[in-house]
């Protein structure tokens, strides 16, 4: 059965931080099941773009999937809010899945006390906050936890969510594909 | 007086293609106008997300940009079919104004005459109608053609586009904020 991927959408998200991990994991063959946070399934990022969600996040099994993916962008004070993607991020690590989180979404999971003692980084603009991001770094995985630090480095992001979910193989396919290398 | 870009939505656009530039660009400030190439202003890219177009390309004054921004995918054969986008990348040239193209969008540069004797890349998929084509490079500029391979040069592309349009400094200033380097 092939994987399956809960990427949320948000006022004020970075569209390349969402589009880019949703594009590669698809040509990978995971289904990625792309929901508004609000319940308006029409959601503008951080530069004007409009994506449509296929639903809203009360409308489909939030904990049903493998891996939950927050993008980033200004809109992460929208993420962070309510409380409910922390409880999401707490729920998925809990139960050994996976979460990937990119630019000021880590933000997301030190809220849900999940960044203590890992190794993670962050936007520079989350740094005030996470003064422990390894901002040298364009992706680090340590244990569940997946993260990236921007829009610039959304696609090695993406390619290392394929990596985890679908291996080395399907990975290098993907990159060679999209004539990364 | 700011930049402006028009950008041709169609049926199985590379997502990531067409939205790295589009945020990249309007990081810079570059007025960038969406536009749908049929009637339907919900355009469905390769990786079957949706994105809104600001308006359809009927609606606009096509001439009236300083770039025409042609993104690629499976669904170039659509940007081929009618003639239209060659058309207007030809007249975009002969006016000495700005084209860029990625990925298999190159096709329809080709279509308009404007690749002969031009250096230029493309993605491998076009290469047997575009044998000249620089598969080592991420991006070619040649005049007023500015060309790029795929989804994973897409980044590169946009931030050549932001240099021409406005300068070495600001690109410098949108490769800092996404944390490329």
């Amino acid at each position: 059965m092939s994987k399956r991927v809960l990427c949320l959408l948000f006022p004020g998200f970075e569209e390349i931080e969402a589009i880019a991990p949703i594009d590669l994991l698809r040509r990978a063959g995971v289904e990625v099941k792309v929901v508004s946070l609000t319940s308006d399934r029409k959601v503008t990022g951080r530069s004007n773009v409009t994506v449509q969600a296929e639903a809203t996040l009360a409308e489909v099994a939030a904990n049903d999937f493998d891996l939950l993916l927050l993008p980033g962008g200004p809109g992460v004070k929208n993420l962070r809010g309510g409380g409910r993607p922390a409880q999401l991020a707490r729920a998925y690590a809990q139960a050994g899945k996976l979460v990937g989180a990119i630019c000021a979404a880590p933000l997301v999971l030190a809220d849900a006390g999940l960044l203590a003692g890992k190794r993670f980084t962050a936007h520079f603009s989350a740094h005030g906050e996470l003064p422990q991001a390894l901002a040298g770094e364009k992706v680090v995985e340590d244990g569940n936890i997946i993260t990236s630090r921007g829009a610039g480095t959304a696609v090695d992001f993406g390619l290392a969510l394929v990596r985890r979910l679908c291996g080395e193989e399907v990975a290098q396919q993907v990159a060679k594909a999209i004539m990364l290398g």
